[in-house]
């Protein structure tokens, strides 16, 4: 391992030279213009791959390629898939970025340029350490397979085509992903549990139009009012979804989990100010940390009802809506949720208006236990990298390709992410921290000979 | 008196006529093209008023022209106004119309223009009245202005100053305006009633800008739903307004008039069909009669909040809000009802959210007494024409004109409407029934000795 962690000492400089030619495409996957970079972009990290002694090309799809690259595949070796994507969000708006987007700049010990954390960076520091490898004559004890994507900021669509097509070739034991975060420097982190979502629209409909609230108005129900009474009974005074079977399936936190969840830096004014709330708000017996990653949820992610323009109007609108969204935990299922949610809010509905319920997108919550051998594993690879003590995460989003790889693969995913809170992703000046670039290269180093023990 | 109606009965045809010749002016006032229409309507008005034996002239205004025509006036003898307006609301959507809107067509006994009944053929009838007087020799028992505005359909603010300015030539002991509805031809009626009103929006910010549900959901409060459950708070299960204070002053109903009201013509089916409700919905102990027209309401006209467009954004919004109006009835006051209505929702508030209050406009509830000898009058007058016992109506909206009228004459109005229900007020077709036009006319000959004597 030592020869490994000297080369990527030694080689750090033109590293960094490297990413920044890498960072120079502008590979926006959501713009059309800029397909022609995407496909630059990707024979640039195919001849890349090829240089550090991967076998790499560039895959057709039915949308943006997919770039594989791979060891030579020896039978009896376990394998492991790197996932990653080349492509970027949109840099808008750029009069407040400090440099451009495109250009690549160094300061602050850190490398800022669009898709410098999200994702270019982060699986560059895998390709580091594979190369670290090759170029030092050690042996890896595992066959490894990168597939990097150009839609992943669009739906990555194409790529879920490609791995049911691909399916033989990508057989594999787990999928190590660094697409997420970790709470910073001296907290390294694996991400071992996603949110799920259900959606969920809720129209109230009245009378055939908007009445005359003079003519009409106390002789006839308010869908607007009808449909505020019938939310607010969705959640009770301990902050909990008060909707009956909601929270049956759900698996309870450990006290493992509890334990390490306390060890995550968080400051309640510090939170606070970031969100600019006057007070937080959340289920009455959980901390912040849990509430908002290991709790399931029930937001109103919209309001719609009668006149919303300036000034007033008389009338008692024809109806009123609610776009609700739920996070949900492991154990829970978006069906399961919706069908609840459907339950209630048709009890709820009084006789004066019409219900209309209509199902949204729904993604299934991810779990894989943060004390299994390959988690340990992980964690160790973490722990040498970074010198500090890792800590586990669940992240409160969903991530669908990790669900995907599931499904297709059959395969577990193991995040490794290194953004740090402060690394502005989708946003101007987004940046990636040098130390992460390094740190990931070593943990990547670290984790093969780890992850193929066991 | 008969005279006076055996002129009525002979001049029939010609008074439709006359009526057609005034509904071809398409006097918009909401549209400035159409601005030189008033002011020809105008100039048709004054010269018709002079015709028929009154002192007519065109007032300019910082607006559209008032018209006014009068009888001279004598020392010693009660004086009374008759408000009309001759502007219309625009036709559209032509396309709607069986016959074009200023092209007044006769079928089915009525006539067909934009303006027919919404105003000029309901004050076209008191002009016909005191023609009948003059042409046939009989003497008036009182003196009459005609006040007829040109911009009520946009809000009266010229006449409002041309009523502060004219305030010596226009006192009088009451004003009658023919500007609201009768439920049929069987049922003359006279509304002595009308709700005022009071808005407010209702504002709740919780975080800076629009949260990620995935990252931040459950650990912070949701606007739109703090919002629905302070909405909820404010209507309780008896369909009372649970406001503290809110029915304090409210006068209640006397014996009188609740038997007056069991009078009307209703048919809950016929009700609900109209409206396209499944069922009905009102402040319990009271009719839908009463709780439309005569007992205060808390309306939500509109509600706004996060993402509203297609599909589902997983956001907490930051921020959400609801456009409220009151209908008020005789006894509160727009101020103190939005004052109670503030603290009820600062009450219902919590901590995780800031709340915004902005006060909309305000019109105070009108009465006269229903059996006040001038309301009598009226009463009997409208007996005498249409042959059937008159009702007694509270109007459920509001006419600021009328509380002008009070506040700058410090005159009461008696509202003596000839509409029928299916004239398509501001709509296509709008109609006006010439058995409407000569019950008005006699209507208003037999008004004057009556309203003179009391």
């Amino acid at each position: 391992m030592q020869p490994v962690l000297n080369y990527l000492d030694a080689n750090d400089k033109r590293f960094i030279g490297e990413l920044c030619d890498y960072l120079r495409f502008p590979s926006i996957s959501a713009q059309t213009a800029h397909h022609g970079d995407l496909r630059r972009c990707a024979d640039w990290l195919v001849a890349h791959c090829r240089s550090i002694g991967l076998r790499a090309r560039r895959n057709a799809t039915t949308g943006q390629p997919v770039v594989t690259a791979s060891t030579p595949r020896r039978k009896g070796r376990p394998h492991f898939l790197i996932y990653g994507h080349y492509d970027v969000q949109p840099p808008d708006p750029l009069d407040q970025w400090q440099t451009p987007p495109f250009e690549p700049a160094i300061r602050k010990g850190a490398i800022f340029a669009r898709g410098a954390t999200d994702n270019k960076g982060q699986h560059f520091a895998h390709l580091k350490a594979v190369e670290a490898y090759h170029k030092t004559g050690t042996e890896l004890p595992c066959d490894l397979t990168f597939v990097i994507e150009g839609e992943e900021e669009v739906g990555s669509e194409a790529l879920m085509g490609f791995l049911r097509r691909q399916k033989r070739t990508l057989a594999c034991d787990a999928v190590v992903i660094s697409d997420t975060g970790m709470p910073s420097k001296k907290h390294p982190a694996l991400t071992y549990a996603l949110r799920g979502v259900a959606a969920l629209e809720v129209t109230v409909r009245g009378p055939k139009a908007d009445l005359h609230s003079g003519i009409y108005g106390g002789s006839v129900d308010n869908p607007a009012l009808v449909l505020s009474q019938m939310l607010a009974q969705l959640r009770d005074k301990r902050g909990r979804i008060a909707v009956p079977g909601f929270y049956d399936k759900v698996e309870p936190l450990t006290a493992h989990e509890r334990r390490q969840f306390k060890r995550l830096p968080y400051s309640e004014s510090g939170y606070k100010r970031l969100l600019g709330v006057p007070a937080l708000y959340g289920e009455k017996g959980y901390t912040p940390v849990e509430q908002r990653s290991a709790r399931p949820t029930l937001e109103i992610n919209g309001l719609t009802s009668g006149y919303q323009g300036e000034g007033s109007k008389t009338i008692v609108p024809a109806e009123a809506s609610a776009k609700i969204t739920c996070r949900l935990v492991p154990g829970q299922s978006p069906r399961e949720v919706i069908r609840l949610l459907k339950k209630r809010l048709r009890q709820l509905c009084p006789p004066t208006v019409r219900l209309r319920l209509e199902d949204g997108h729904g993604a299934d919550p991810y779990l894989v236990s943060p004390t299994s051998p390959r988690a340990e594993a992980a964690l160790g690879a973490l722990r040498s990298a970074f010198g500090y003590e890792p800590v586990i995460l669940r992240e409160g989003g969903s991530i669908p390709i990790v669900t995907e790889f599931k499904k297709i693969l059959g395969a577990d995913s193991l995040l490794l992410g290194l953004a740090l809170p402060d690394d502005n992703l989708h946003s101007p000046n987004e940046k990636f921290d040098l130390d992460c670039l390094r740190g990931g290269a070593r943990m990547s180093a670290h984790l093969w000979p780890m992850l193929a023990a066991c």
